[in-house]
């Protein structure tokens, strides 16, 4: 007797089909409504291509109308089944929901705001909730705990990344001169962790002896670094594992021989032999 | 009594050689298969070099020759000797011998087709094959167990920075101009992934105080993602290597219930409740 | 009844506001001083952009000015306050203090030492000390344990590291010639580094096919050296992880022997013989 | 009564102090050898940065004279003291020996060798048998064993790793043109070694789309499988760490309690309660 109570028949289908996936409608419409929003993503990328925007211009327009129709209407299509609209409206998904639709509108209202158009492509976060809704990621869930479980440590060692930046960077910036690129400190900082990261561009790169030598100390200081989200990251998920794994089938066994029959292998706490009964 | 019987002698004897690796014979045909594959791997290779294919040209082709017949013959003995040769045909093995057979006879007949003669490289695959028979690879098994077991997870893992690259992708292209090198968006996501990896090549990198803000977030980012692979690799190692390991004092229980006390946890093997001696 | 007196009644109070975190005051003082420290840096970088210093230089100093004189007065309220001034000058801490405040007035004394007031980043050192007080990082300690129970193993590997960038260096220098941009061993050793470590700037790269070949080597070995520490870090985060859960059924055993009947390996608490009964 | 008798006495004594390191002879001999290894290592490196050895080139010469005729006499001496000669000779480290004592020789005598000089860096490995001597690096023996115990491990990755590189980078050189860099296959798979462990030079970078998305492909694989070899050396780390503390002073418990005095955690095989001595 659930005490939900849907203000009218047609509006409580509504909400079924839109913020559910049990039924096979409510299946249908999350699935039509993932490849809309891949499809859109993709229009979104080839529009920024100036050759294809160029030969294509007419059909990506077209197409991207179709896309923003749809979403429109199931924008208006969530705000009428919902009870309380205002609540949709200014959670994280009310607000991408919106961002994702009104920008093709704003290009021809706002001078200018062609550029917003690029917004478009984070539709591709409203994926989330479906995939949400369908279940998908069930597996997710353990990674999420696990990251979550060692947040502070990965705080803590970022926090110390930033300031060994800073500080690494300073010196480079003392150490080089503005022909290397080194123009700034923020500059030189940006340099830092290009290198402590290992990613290593190469746009900025020290030219004097004694700042190479800095740069080395820098970089093997970065590959022993990434030792230590790794280490973190990496013990969480051996500890998630065996708390599964051991709590449910498998238990401690001693050393322990059985006095009647030589049976080894019972548990801490057994009392009785497992194998003849005999008590232990 | 095996219920296998050959078609014909020398039918059989040629299975056995080919197919095989337990008979000398099987094993010296395996032997020199590898090597063939290697060379002709290596020749392919030197072919692709312009000044040694202009100053070797005939040399490589006669060899190229000698290795192409001798595949045809082989390809034609695994036909013949086979009870199913279409089954074999269409075979993932069955097709790279045909792929890697053909392109120099289809270079002959086919005009524009030299360019798929470099196609011959994945000859390199049948090396998997004839690993496969010797068990060369038997340490390999635990390697494909642990990435089999974190399959899931590592799906989930390439998904979410998949999406995270095209959010980032999309929002250093609004940041970064033309000039930088972020001309669309998908050359935009290309240089995330470049940077999330931390493999940097640098024919793209931000000029832009704002988009070398971003870029360092991006990177330190993708240098504490990449410990979640690594974590889901290892936690997956460690738990394999201690079922062998904690054989000695770690048992399977099952989730049978003792009928007189109804303690829980018995060894798999148990006749007698751990607990109060009763027969299970 | 402790020792401790402090010699004046304002004197102990300034040392309570200064050096402590318990009272309100303290740490109203703190936060102050957390602020001012991350603002100074934000200036000494905003200063090291020239396009920036040239527009607001005037506002840029003054603000400096007031922290410098800040600083000052916290530098000498900090030698009176304590008992010992002359431990605290020559402390880690009291150097620091030193050094982030004198550069402005030496940059009016000293010609040419307008230079060292990017020294004036180094005060973000300082910040250590504070969260040290506010016991803002417990979480860091777990990190700091792991991380020096595994020092001596991380010292032998960039050891082992380092030798290795030597011999390959010079191997490098050897292969490649100067066009290349190895033209001295320490530059061929800077850029073995920057391979090892997968920063990869390329600005040196292999031309000749035997250097990539090496280059090659290089790479995959530091590749697969990256495994190093990070197995170091990982099984000592494992290790201190264990210790807290295993706290149930695993305890430390001493290795005291009985006297009665030699069996060693009894807890650390016990009182009697495990074995024999025997008092210990 | 060892059977070991030194032909005669002074021989015995400088066999003692060239090839132990138990006596003060012994340990000062090693330490100036070391010393001496390490600056001859920096005059190679001096001589090789062209501006140092312009101007310095008679120091450097003089110093290098010195080290080179204490290594002759070194090499002559340790061909003296010890028993079998042409065993030493042909070793390892006899090779090392000769190889780092002869190049300056030679240059007088050979035209061209002078390329050669650069060889008397390997000088460097002859720290590892002094370092071996005085056993500094007890602690790089636990490394060592955890690297040889996944040794065929990493051998069937680093195999994977070839031949994955082969097959993409054919794929790589088949999609991108000449213009791009990717001239030939071996050129080709060297960038796909480049790109798969993450160093990214930038040198040879893909221009066509999908040559882009290849790599990002490639990006992608080398960052996940970068988790493989981190796996199994830290399942080998964490395997070893617990063999060696729990075999010391970690023993398992059980939750057995004691039946006179309540005591809990004993050992698995206790019999009396080593609390109050009481039968278990």
């Amino acid at each position: 007797m659930k005490a939900y109570r849907p203000h009218s028949g047609w509006k409580s289908k509504l909400h079924e089909i839109i913020y559910e996936a049990d039924t096979p409608a409510g299946k249908l419409f999350d699935i039509v409504l993932f490849f809309l929003i891949i499809l859109s993503v993709i229009l979104v990328m080839l529009e920024s291509i100036e050759e294809v925007d160029q030969n294509h211009h007419r059909l990506l327009l077209t197409l991207e109308w179709c896309i923003t129709i749809f979403f429109s209407l199931e924008y208006i299509a969530r705000l009428i089944s919902i009870k309380k609209p205002w609540k949709y409206v200014f959670s994280f998904y009310g607000i991408i929901d919106f961002l994702s639709t009104i920008p093709l509108y704003l290009s021809y209202i706002l001078a200018g705001s062609q550029v917003l158009l690029a917004v478009r492509a984070f539709r591709l976060l409203r994926v989330f909730r479906i995939l949400k809704l369908v279940k998908f990621i069930g597996e997710a869930s353990q990674l999420q705990s696990a990251l979550k479980a060692s947040r502070t440590k990965i705080a803590v060692f970022i926090y110390v990344v930033l300031i060994l930046s800073v500080i690494l960077g300073t010196l480079m910036y003392l150490v080089e001169g503005d022909e290397a690129g080194f123009t700034s400190i923020p500059r030189s900082i940006y340099w830092t962790i290009v290198t402590l990261t290992t990613v290593g561009y190469g746009d900025i790169a020290p030219q004097t002896p004694l700042g190479q030598f800095l740069a080395t100390v820098i970089m093997i200081l970065g590959y022993g670094i990434i030792a230590v989200p790794t280490g973190i990251v990496t013990a969480e998920f051996s500890r998630n594992g065996e708390k599964g794994k051991e709590g449910s089938n498998m238990v401690h066994v001693n050393t322990q021989a059985c006095p009647n029959c030589s049976a080894e292998g019972h548990r801490d706490d057994a009392t009785h032999c497992y194998n003849c009964g005999h008590l232990l």
